[in-house]
């Protein structure tokens, strides 16, 4: 077992001791499913983004996850006021820029929370993660286009990461973090995983349930990633072959019994220098 | 096996080559069902209502759905703008007027989107489609209210088909599908449907999927009603004897493993002439 | 077998057979489990929360819940109207304080409604609940901060139905429920329902189903609850093995399988005077 995985575990037995509350300004698609997996990994979720409660709310939290799923001329301006506000009090705060790429709203969202809010976790996948490099992207509505699979994943998430000084996930067949420096690649993951709407954003969510108990942001959002990989591989073998409803079903489970040993078993987390 | 149930079977099997994107406005309630549903089925979800991005959005879309359930004041103008620029670029789009004829707002509004965009699929229960065919209604809220019962399903699918120049879908204990000529009648399905919410609103994206890979709207219709019907009668035996809850997972199971060699064995499509 | 339970079940079989119909204007975390919860113990959901629509919505309906699980400006003008108009046609309001004392808008809006609005019944859990009767609370989002614990509930309940003239429930490890004079004390229920998002919320929604069908608001109160409990120890009993998502699937199960029978086996309401 590597030094990283080895962190990781400690970092899911420690959040099942803290309970850190977690701030979610996120889309009304996957929005249960996000309060839930947050709650199967131990974390405590709070949902809320009216501009009348925004700072309120994640002055009391330990991170806060930015989801532009659904965004709206209302949420977007919650967004950037809780995030500054989490910026004025050193709370984390991760960005899922889902579907940026797809339309001028959600690439001029993503820009302007990228230059008010200092972000410390960007989540998506390659097309999202490209776009919000400069590259040119295909975005096909939320999920990634074939031809940016060509771009080299672990180039782009170090470009980002630099940019904006900044952990970078980009998720995929092989899922990408970078620091700017350390790169990891993990290799868990099943192909069921892009057929239930909200993995994504779960995949935020739980790499916000971890910076809410490390400061050590490149570490919570490999634990995240590779929580939710691992979470789909249990699911794929309990309850793939049921269909995609019971496979759904299987992740949430998965997370709530998550815990050292089978992180252990399970995890292909591989940090050589690229 | 009849033509138009060969028909459904070509459908069944190209959606999942294509995998085209659904552009949905619709509520918050089953908005996470409908996402599920459409992935299951082989096409892709995409959810968006600000008026800031869905003219963009429904551009890059194979269909769009309009879903009134949870409507307000923003997401009709998105409504209809959707719908316009849908119809400027011929793509198809199809309506759910959730619970009209359960309030002014939901008549006024069902009525100003048919006034202002051509819609090619109208999906609903028998007392929505009676309220928009103008006959006295009394919804129950969003389900079906017993007195309508007694309406004509097959007269009152036909004059709204011919009165929009549309598809009409009518779902019940037996689906009534007709383009103002052709009536296709459905007789699968499970009573134990009407027990979780959203099966109306995943039958409407569901069309909406199959109009995205095809101009023949009417088939679209009638593959995109059966499947869910097929869907019902499957999860019912697998999981309607644990109750609703494991029931609704079962749907979108049957979704996700539906095929033409399930859809011939169990369709129950008749297209004689009324 | 007492009184208090025999009440429940003459309950629960006549709520199958009224169906009512059950307004809520809620959160959209957990809006599709409560009207599947609704659904499944035998009412008709609806949900509607625009400003042009929502009075006339709950004028056909047989009761109105409020959670301000996600509320907003937009909303929290819903939910006034609506309640008001109840108020005038003599129909039972629910209200879910969802978080309350964790933000000043959360405080403002649970005050604010009850100003305007007559409350039939009040669910939350021992930190909401607190913070309504004035007490001071630590809120830890929506959740139960322990330091609550020490409040007796038995005092809260009472003072607050007094205050509004109206029943109390709160629910946690024992669930007290009281209209200022009488109190139930319920022990049913499992640990893991506090970790699957929405049980509360549920709980809410069921008590307003069975506000639909009877005018005594008291057992109303408790029977939604106890049922809410009892679903809880099947779900655990049948799926809390498998984890969170399997657990969250059996309560709807245990909700859509509910009866008498099973009622009277497994409720633990005790009405001693207190």
């Amino acid at each position: 077992m590597n030094h990283l995985t080895s962190a990781c575990i400690d970092l899911l037995k420690e959040i099942r001791v803290k309970t850190p509350l977690i701030h979610n300004i996120t889309n009304y698609v996957t929005v249960n499913d996000c309060a839930n997996a947050i709650l199967a990994i131990g974390a405590s979720p709070i949902m809320a983004d009216d501009i009348g409660e925004v700072e309120e709310i994640v002055s009391i939290s330990s991170a806060l996850v930015i989801n532009i799923g659904t965004l709206n001329q209302q949420t977007i301006t919650s967004m950037i006021a809780a995030g500054k506000k989490a910026n004025e009090l050193h709370i984390p705060v991760v960005l899922d820029p889902v579907g940026a790429g797809a339309s001028s709203l959600r690439n001029k969202t993503t820009q302007e929370i990228l230059s008010q809010v200092k972000i410390d976790v960007i989540r998506g996948n390659l097309s999202e993660i490209s776009f919000v490099a400069g590259l040119k992207s295909s975005t096909k509505g939320v999920d990634t286009a074939e031809e940016d699979e060509k771009n080299d994943a672990v180039d782009i998430a170090k470009l980002i990461a630099n940019k904006y000084t900044c952990v970078v996930g980009i998720t995929g067949e092989v899922d990408v973090i970078s620091d700017g420096i350390r790169v990891a690649k993990i290799s868990n993951g099943n192909k069921l995983l892009s057929k239930v709407t909200g993995t994504g954003c779960m995949t935020s969510s739980l790499v916000g349930s971890f910076c809410g108990v490390t400061k050590d942001y490149y570490t919570a959002a490999v634990v995240g990633i590779a929580t939710m990989g691992i979470a789909g591989e249990i699911a794929f073998l309990k309850a793939g072959a049921a269909g995609t409803g019971s496979f759904h079903i299987g992740i949430i489970d998965a997370l709530s019994n998550m815990d050292g040993i089978l992180f252990k078993e399970r995890a292909k987390i591989d940090e050589t220098q690229y």
